[in-house]
């Protein structure tokens, strides 16, 4: 299994786990400990981005043992055109909204302000370009490294659900996750 | 070869070729009978864009015969990791450029007025989203049919030449393409 930060960090999909990052991670570890039949790995630029949230020091020893950082050979790792051909058709449709949120906030700064505007905008402009998007190196390494390892991805991006599911890879309902686990242990 | 449109399209490129789209075309055309060592391809996609900005009827008819439509089977071919991890990494800057151009236009609109402010905010913002990227269904189709057949890429486009460098495909410096051909006639 490959194994995302929002897992742990985001608060919605986390809270079966605990109430904190770290909280959550040990009640993984505890369980995942329990399980025989999986190997955890994160590519390192995750492990990277999960130690900007969590205080290392509270987490279990198990965590080196438990999960294995792995990134994909992505120098050989081959992915179908296809999935270009996608990437590029759906970011040319985000660019042209990206745009118009743009302009919309030119048209209206003189009524809100720039203050609430830049705001507004920020806020439109991460949904039109970011959101339910590949748009990271850590995506595309949770994708690849799924794709290289034959794994099962556990995400709480639906963007990196979406695409993973168009190559094929396997994935877990992110909020079922922690009862898949106890169901494997049974 | 495979043929983009800018090589007949875009003025700079063209004028050795001639001072019309329909005239660049029919002297290509010409020197193109005269040169056996070549095949000529676009794929169906740049076939349409470029009937966008010529008049069929002024084509020599050898069009049909010396340049012949095939789109890559974007199904089977396969592109390494690393191209996708270097556009996805590229998009990121891209997008962050975007966003601050539309927040410098939002701050400076009550100096220059709402009709600049949109006329000099599409020119940056097209700057830092579409020039020197693959953005559009035409150059992943120029990009992958020249890596499936093996073709030299002619296109006009830097931006293209520079995402097909990376992938090793062969392609000449658009302004030297017209004496490429007669080089090869002699």
């Amino acid at each position: 299994m490959v194994l995302d930060t929002s897992i742990f960090v985001n608060p919605d999909v986390r809270s079966p786990f605990g109430k904190t990052p770290e909280e959550a991670i040990n009640e993984f570890l505890n369980l995942a400990k329990k399980s025989p039949s999986f190997d955890f790995y994160m590519p390192s630029s995750v492990v990277k981005e999960l130690f900007y949230f969590i205080d290392e020091k509270k987490l279990s020893r198990d965590f080196y043992y438990l999960i294995r950082i792995k990134s994909p050979d992505k120098h050989r790792i081959l992915c179908p055109a296809i999935f270009f051909y996608e990437l590029v058709e759906e970011m040319r449709i985000r660019i042209n909204k990206g745009l118009r949120s743009a302009e919309h906030a030119v048209k209206t700064v003189s009524q809100k302000g720039i203050e609430d505007t830049i705001k507004d905008l920020r806020k439109k402009y991460r949904e039109a370009l970011r959101e339910g998007i590949i748009d990271s190196k850590e995506d595309v390494d949770l994708i690849f490294l799924s794709l290289e390892i034959k794994a099962t991805l556990i995400t709480g991006d639906q963007g990196l659900i979406k695409w993973a599911d168009k190559l094929g890879i396997e994935w877990i309902i992110p909020e079922k996750f922690k009862e898949f686990l106890i169901s494997s242990i049974r």
